[in-house]
């Protein structure tokens, strides 16, 4: 199959973007959330790096490119809408630009009270 | 906290959503992406069970009504940009309506071939 079939056959919203969850392949933690057009799907899996779509700064970007915390794709899957990827990765470093492991680092209770919980690896990034 | 407190930090989409992962509690199996606007977010805090928006149907659903396939909300976690929600869960029979276990049940290799690699629980519902 020629990779842009595939490129073609996702289901990209208004924006031209997937969602793309990010999950440690060892711990299975999820570490992130982001975004890819078909430019960084095509990126992601040519060049085994996580590549995405920043919707805040409106540019493309690879992960760990200035902050040196890159994500290896070790398998990558499409769930069955066609409209969301997930890639395993080995993480290096921390995922969260806030210095955590994974940016799910506040868990939330039943009435909206925020307690960090993730493991905080380095400051800010 | 009030709930509402929580509900307003969260940073919306133009559509009004935030991006929810559903992970199994127990295995740590990442179940689907689904999508949550305030309502739905309120819901699943507040019930125990995952509600969503869809948008392909463009209506509120609760995980689970109609198929019996409910997730149980274990935990739930708000990502570093408050625009991703994690939801840890006991998931009750397939959660993809495909009939598999996940909705990524599909793998896809560094040239777009895809393979089926999840497990089926049940005929497509």
């Amino acid at each position: 199959m020629n990779i842009d079939s595939f490129l073609d056959s996702l289901k990209y919203d208004q924006n031209g973007l997937v969602a793309a969850v990010v999950q440690d392949h060892a711990s299975g933690e999820v570490l992130m959330v982001g975004w890819m057009n078909r430019k960084a799907v095509r990126g992601t899996l040519a060049s085994g790096r996580t590549c995405f779509w920043s919707r805040s700064r409106q540019e493309y970007w690879v992960k760990g490119e200035t902050s040196g915390n890159t994500q290896e794709v070790r398998a990558v899957y499409v769930d069955c809408d066609k409209d969301a990827l997930l890639v395993k990765v080995d993480q290096r470093g921390a995922a969260c630009h806030e210095g955590y492991r994974s940016c799910f680092f506040r868990e939330v209770d039943s009435e909206g009270n925020e307690t960090i919980v993730g493991e905080r690896l380095t400051e800010a990034y």
